[in-house]
């Protein structure tokens, strides 16, 4: 008897028919002999109705009373997610994430998740009753407010659920079939991919694959949970998300793996190049302050090499395109200290990315991602390189031809069409 | 400085407006000086939209997964109120029933109250904060699940809180401006009551009055907590609940007082009839127990004398309409058994209420009572009694008239018209 979490997102839980749907599901893995815990969101847009009634009541709602609030969603699609499987005639308890013992920092909005302490849940287990959690949500440790997780945080929520019952499987439910080599949208032809380790995982969510955030791949890596990415619209086995071979089953399944084990791509960033910073010591790590200081994360860095005649040399970096304003400001206040000439700012960019574990001892293979874009007349404007990935910026009009030049040029593409999109985001 | 405990209801923080205007109003009583502490009940339709979200997924919801899905409802209300607060300049801190304190016991949909260990909203206080709690909730202290209070249960949080933190009044915020002699719907001419105590409030919410349920009153009445009973939608002063005449304020108010408080009426009850019960000892204990096991409160009870011809008897008493189903079918099933001949059903009655400790030492009040009944061309039904009360059972039809010819006839009538009906039910 296996012990699996499940997590099912907003979509999937959007209404009455969904969450029935789900609960059948959960019936069934359970009438199969397995031990289900379940981890769930929101249902669909009810986050966005809270988010959108808070702004009728205050211009700035405090971050712990935008917590308390939103929390309110996920008590109501588990409630009824619990009634539904009871209307089939199981035993379900639905637990807040503070009585699922999901302990956090005190940052509202965006909390870590320090420990679990899932005692109820293990009691509800032992009582033959299906445990459901409230994703996303959580209770601080000091101030024993209610806490959210940020983006992604009902992954995190199974992820972490897992990790702390030593469950056999984590189960990510969305609207695909598994992890694809690219978008399936963008390349009909994308193969899923029957495992991928954490590594790769890691830098296919940090590179714009959706299907799961990085944050809840870092969490199964450090305690080792296999993650099952799989669709809540099938029976289809997905993308096993685990560590390098260490038994059978998964040296299978390593057998199949190409060195390299996908393409992703990123619409969402935005490229700011500081035009003429004096050419001295310290003066990057200047502006990367002013950066840091305003809160904003920053992804690829390219500092040109000093035009020796002026003096002075260009930065450019990539950020979030959401966080572009606040930056622009931040730079522009400091621009009499620091003394650069001028800020280019750019948001009608897009970053493709190749990842595959196999490339560190597989030579030629960023020259033959460039000759790839080349050939599809794709201009590359930054680049950057870590072991297991490599990643070009271009022009956000070119992101879909050169997703389709890159996997045709490493033989990802699949003989037939495997990939089935059923529903919205999955988020 | 004061420490008030007010209770807004449902249709007072309806909306986003409505938010705006209680949050108005917190902030007001704050910046006079004095400490507050605010319960809060779900918005408007919310509790009726979350039942019906409930019965789309489930023919039967378990009650502990209704109750965790109905406590989201205060969460909503009562974080948007801190945040219109916090949009005012003040602090204001949302607690769930379960973080102020509200332990009750493990009774889904109808818990009572166990303890109360408001030790978070004290410290809220201290730090200066608006702690606003959510009605109608608490925790079990048994089973650590998620309870409700049942009808009216927000004004017992308010109670109780005010109970455990010594406030000096609890203020129940209303849409009529307190308590009046008579609704002032059937009798315009209805007089506000300036006092009244606690038993007397007790029975005019027994015999239907709506402004305050019985159960938080017995709660004020347990624990002294001062009751005022006022108009959200306006400064007045409306109408105290407490004990009798302690000091020079309430003694004034005892003054004032008429020897009726006033007369109180009842649409929601039926009448059922047990006809032809063999007359010997322990055949109404079996009926009553009947009922009882069915888990059916009954009001009055009127057993005719022995018809000696017969050897049998008639047994009637009224109990809430909406139980009337389950009685019957109860009762219908121990037929063969108990021998009874017939049932008589009738929900197309009234009762009307005289209360009024004053009562206890005039003599004379029943015969005016039915005096002004028989006048005005009502027939009674049934009768019952107690120390401050005179209820009669009449045709529903009749019950205006009754009404309105009691208070005249005991002189309740005010010279000018007092009462001003703001809004909707108020609950």
């Amino acid at each position: 008897m296996a012990l699996v979490v499940q997590k099912y997102g907003g979509s999937s839980v959007a209404d009455a028919e969904g969450i029935k749907r789900v609960a059948k599901r959960i019936v069934g893995t359970r009438a199969s002999g397995d031990q289900v815990v379940v981890a769930v969101s929101a249902m669909g847009d009810t986050t966005d109705e809270l988010i959108d009634l808070a702004n009728q009541v205050s211009p700035q709602p405090p971050a712990r009373e935008l917590d308390m609030l939103l929390t309110a969603g996920e008590r109501i699609s588990m409630a009824l997610l619990a009634m539904a499987i009871a209307s089939l005639g199981m035993e379900a308890r639905s637990f807040t994430g503070s009585q699922a013992g999901v302990i956090t920092d005190a940052t509202h909005g965006r909390a870590r998740i320090i420990d679990v302490t899932p005692g109820r849940i293990s009691s509800a287990l032992a009582e033959g009753a299906i445990p459901i959690v409230a994703g996303f949500q959580g209770v601080s440790q000091t101030t024993k407010d209610i806490t959210t997780l940020g983006r992604g945080g009902t992954d995190t929520t199974a992820v972490a659920l897992a990790a702390a019952l030593h469950a056999d499987v984590c189960e990510i439910y969305t609207d695909v079939d598994g992890v694809f080599t690219a978008d399936p949208r963008i390349v009909p032809t994308a193969r899923r991919l029957p495992r991928i380790s954490y590594e790769e995982m890691l830098e296919m969510a940090a590179c714009g694959a959706k299907v799961l955030m990085p944050r809840c791949v870092e969490y199964a890596r450090r305690y080792e949970v296999r993650i099952h990415v799989r669709s809540s619209f099938s029976d289809k086995t997905g993308t096993w998300v685990m560590g390098h071979a260490t038994d059978d089953e998964s040296e299978e399944a390593g057998m199949e793996q190409a060195i390299i084990s996908g393409v992703a791509h990123d619409r969402s960033e935005a490229k700011i190049t500081v035009v003429g910073v004096p050419d001295r010591v310290g003066e990057a790590a200047r502006i990367f302050g002013i950066i840091a200081e305003a809160g904003i994360n920053i992804d690829m860095i390219v500092q040109n090499v000093s035009a020796v005649a002026t003096g002075r040399t260009d930065i450019s970096f990539t950020l979030p395109a959401d966080d572009g304003r606040k930056a622009l400001d931040a730079l522009r206040e400091a621009q009499p200290v620091v003394g650069f000439q001028d800020i280019l700012y750019d948001d009608r960019i897009g970053k493709v990315s190749l990842i595959g574990a196999g490339m560190r001892s597989h030579p030629g293979v960023s020259a033959k991602f460039f000759s790839a874009l080349a050939e599809a007349g794709v201009n590359i404007q930054m680049i950057s390189t870590s072991e297991i990935r490599i990643s070009v910026v271009v022009s956000q009009q070119d992101v879909d031809t050169a997703v389709s030049a890159t996997h045709k040029a490493f033989d990802l593409d699949a003989t037939e069409v495997e990939a089935v999109v059923y529903g919205g985001t999955g988020r």
